[in-house]
């Protein structure tokens, strides 16, 4: 069976792995991303890629998902919000460097691709990924396909406005999906709420640090009955729900796919989502769309950057 | 050369027109719509089609655009925000009565079809139709074909919320691109404030008759120079850029073309909302789509239905 190289490489962790064709994930490394320095990010994964174990193994090519805007055709990263990462020919870089052909894409929308090849989307051909990290990313599939539209631009659904005036986001928009409802977005709200509510558990659970305080912290907090963190993660619940409600009033999906860091703190934030998630959706609200968790965790990109090799060699 | 029998049937006109193959307009017809009773709009839609001249003529199918939700599949208009045309099974009716294939779609989706067919769209194979008219509909066509979703319930843009709170819509969401944005929402603002500015040339042109005021006011106003008819259409703008942008951010199509009533306001409204639109976008914003009036006019979507019974019987 072949194998590919697959790496995904956000603003947070950049992960390398060694594929099989079926989704069995043989090796794997995990790696905290450079933040300023676009070389030494190129280094890093570089370096990763020469340590996997491929002697006797067939390997097609390497994909990698990149958080930012990547002109797929070019293979080229455009821009990233959240790193310093911009204006690299990854592409060329990768297959240069390893004689391979090498393919890479946004780093949601190969989530979505992962889901769909080996997760929770097998065998459907219209999906909506969403990631739910320190940003918001998407993935959308039609016809069984990535749909990147006209610029390789397509699924920037946390670039989505849903509060026009609302908080401004890296992208220089303000009041979009990923200012509102992204990981960062929750834990700048509950450090900010948490000084002003010292008496929270939120606050006891931080022992003071106000920097300690995150989205975990926040779920950990509500499970033990804390109003102020069960406030805040029905807030974010609301937030979600007109992010979705909006993917499914524009694409009407069989079923959107949660991934990310915040898709952990789960049905705390999924079920009142889904609540008021019926109320906004303008057709056939009793047969909407299925929102369902990943199958395949923090897996989701790595495994999608590899179904695109596979994907784009068959 | 083949025909179509073909009708837009919106919640203030029902047009019926006779359309050959290369989109020529051979007879049409004009109504308004009867508003509280479904059986009246049956009635008006079979005696204006009974009463095309077709002796003679080889007429292929036809088609129906209905403003609201309709299932493509079942051709039935399921439901009608703006006027009592539901649970109707259209599609049997029409094919029934006439011994002909019968084609029933959402009226907006038509007009995006009409456009890429014989209009601005010609020879574009990814493009967003928005009809801003009293409400505000959408049409996605992607790889040449009108893209529905899983439940025929894609593309309802209008739908789609962009200021969590705002006023609410006839569809039971609030803040969404219709209630903000659309012809509707511009004449209750500008007679709202036409009240409190007696002095606006908005309220002269009125003649004290509030209820006179509309979009069509409003520009007539804003072109002599009032500065509250100006406020209004920019406040107005701002809105739609928003909604272009979230189109922008999502599909990344190549075109997008404005019909409808309100984009006669042309680019008084265009303009600024160009302006603003490369503000909200994520990438690439130099190469961003091009925002085009439609070349079809009010046509758009009586001309989408012929085009959908050509398609269709290919």
């Amino acid at each position: 069976m072949d194998y590919a190289i697959a790496s995904d490489i956000g603003g947070t962790n950049l992960r390398v792995g060694l594929v099989r064709e079926d989704g069995a994930l043989e090796q794997k490394q995990e790696y905290k991303t450079p933040q300023n320095n676009p070389d030494e990010v190129v280094a890093l994964l570089l370096n990763a890629i020469g340590k996997l174990q491929t002697k006797g193994k067939a390997v097609a090519g390497i994909g990698a998902g990149v958080g930012g805007f990547v002109d797929f055709e070019q293979g080229q990263v455009v821009y990233t919000p959240n790193f310093s990462f911009s204006n690299i020919h990854l592409k060329d870089i990768l297959a240069k460097r390893f004689k391979l052909p090498a393919f890479v894409d946004n780093d949601a929308n190969l989530a979505a691709l992962g889901e769909k090849t080996y997760g929770a989307g097998k065998n459907i051909d219209n999906l909506v990924g969403l990631t739910l990290g320190t940003g918001i990313g998407g993935g959308i599939i039609i016809n069984g396909q990535l749909y990147r539209g006209n610029r390789s631009a397509a699924a920037e659904i946390g670039h989505m406005t849903i509060q026009m005036g609302g908080p401004s986001c890296g992208c220089n928009n303000d009041g979009d999906l990923e200012a509102l409802a992204g990981g960062r977005a929750l834990d700048l709200e509950a450090r900010k709420q948490a000084k002003e509510h010292k008496d929270s558990l939120i606050y006891k659970l931080a022992e003071g640090q106000i920097e300690k305080i995150t989205g975990v912290l926040v779920t950990k907090a509500a499970v033990q009955g804390d109003e102020l963190a069960q406030k805040l993660l029905q807030q974010h619940a609301e937030r979600l729900a007109v992010g979705l409600a909006n993917i499914v009033n524009i694409l009407d999906p069989e079923i959107i796919i949660l991934n990310g860091g915040l898709a952990e703190a789960g049905n705390l934030l999924l079920q009142p989502a889904k609540e008021i998630l019926k109320k906004r959706i303008f057709a056939d609200t009793k047969n909407s769309p299925k929102i369902v968790f990943g199958a395949l965790g923090p897996d989701a990109g790595i495994l999608g950057a590899a179904a695109l090799v596979f994907e784009q060699l068959k």
